[in-house]
């Protein structure tokens, strides 16, 4: 088991088994064959064509209209139990985060569509007198719809349409962690990581902002929404460990550690898998409208 | 002007311009076709097609023989001014940094093959006691070949045929600002930057280790070699604006810089460019050999 297994795990994407879904002439995201013929049989607003699944001609033009149109369609499937996890959330349609959005659809349809969505991590650090670095790690809930049980940072969460990146750090860090805005607001900005990846709950194409906060030992984190059972503080090589040798760590979560041991020198240069996991980190190719 | 300016500096590209270079079978580099055509009239070991500039069947098939053999069949090309800057210092010709290593080729050559090079930055930081943070601006010497005049990192150097990275770090640290190993050593591996970009020596394709390095306040650098003309200890504002607003900054260093403000928080995600910018700086793609 390595680091690289762990990128590896969120790199599973077979091309041939999608085709596009495509709003206006862009491509916004990608559908597998399968939930495209479920979708045919209840195709409201859809049209289901075999080379990519767009939008009804007929279909409002304005976001909000498009956003309600899409709602009335998916909500036959999501009776039929074919969107588990429906939590009344919607999240921004758009060719990649920072474009301009087309309209919002339901959280739990999104990696149905193959949609790109954004979310937030925070590693939650305490720097010991002696040098070391422990690091606050939550586990799941068991009864959490994603990857009960797993191992987790000490916030995270995704980005709800209209929300700014800094809005869903303050408001996940006290959901999550019962972190007040004043020390959630001191959580440092150091990057995005990015992966594409095929999961139970569909095509996941994630990008998420990634922040480092130093904590004092003293501030002790209290879930408050059930998401997170309980709440440990690691020594850093235990968590290194947990990472690289066994799958505890939710997929997308080891990431985020291996990017802060990427950024803070605990993996270094030369190490063979080094340019393949700082490469690996980032492997979502920002599609057609961006501008690099 | 933006930082996004910067980063479109280092990706200027013309696929249609080049034809690989192949070894083995392996694509480890992109010859422009005007090249292509002047070593054509002086081929000795490599054979030039239509399709792709590859080595001659009779050439060597082992490392040290090619080494020779192309290190001749370039000679003439430098003797006629064709390869300015001819060092004498080996690069390590491979499909990316880390996979096997076919041969070595004089450094001077590496753009005109358009082969992958490695080489390590060093971001020197002075932290004050007030929380402000300024760092060690180098300004290149006026003789140097490539980007005169231009500003630069504390420390920066390709990575010669041979060296790890941390030998390199060592080295350059020693010549370009004469720190000691116990100073450079403490030097902090942060991740890599990558980028592919046309310049007057050729097409870059570039991977560089990136390295933050704290200083006690009366460290001062000092250059040994001659590369450095003079070295400054800015407040980190001026740097940003300086990145930001002008392109005194030699091309690739400020891609260096521009890393050091999203890892630290300078910029952050709300911004506009965000993702642009941190999939910018990685822009180059690992070919073939790589496994993800």
């Amino acid at each position: 088991m390595s680091f690289l297994d762990r990128v590896r795990t969120c790199a599973q994407f077979t091309p041939s088994a999608y085709r596009p879904f495509r709003v206006d002439g862009i491509d916004v995201g990608l559908v597998a064959h399968e939930f495209a013929e479920l979708l045919a049989k209840n195709a409201g607003v859809f049209v289901v064509g075999e080379e990519a699944v767009t939008l009804s001609p007929s279909a409002p033009a304005d976001p909000a209209g498009r956003t309600d149109a899409v709602a009335r369609a998916l909500r036959p499937l999501a009776d039929a139990g074919a969107l588990p996890g429906w939590r009344d959330e919607p999240y921004e349609v758009a060719a990649y985060p920072g474009a301009p959005v087309l309209f919002a659809m339901e959280r739990a349809a999104i990696p149905k569509f193959g949609i790109i969505a954004a979310g937030i991590h925070v590693n939650g650090i305490v720097r010991d007198a002696d040098g070391g670095v422990r690091m606050w790690i939550g586990r799941r809930a068991l009864n959490k719809a994603n990857s009960p049980g797993k191992l987790d940072q000490l916030v995270g969460g995704g980005k709800p349409a209209g929300a700014s990146v800094h809005d869903t750090l303050l408001k996940e860090s006290a959901e999550e962690a019962d972190l007040p805005e004043a020390v959630a607001g001191r959580a440092v900005p150091v990057g995005a990581i990015a992966y594409r990846t095929e999961r139970s709950e569909g095509l996941r194409r994630d990008v998420l902002y990634v922040f480092d906060l130093e904590l004092p030992e003293d501030a002790v984190p209290r879930n408050t929404d059930g998401e997170i059972s309980e709440f440990h503080l690691w020594p850093l090589q235990r968590v290194i460990e947990t990472v690289r040798e066994t799958d505890e760590f939710k997929f997308n979560c080891a990431l985020v550690v291996i990017d802060f041991l990427i950024r803070h020198g605990y993996i270094g240069p030369d190490e063979p898998d080094y340019l393949e996991l700082v490469h690996g980190l980032r492997s979502l190719a920002l599609p057609g409208g961006a501008p690099i």
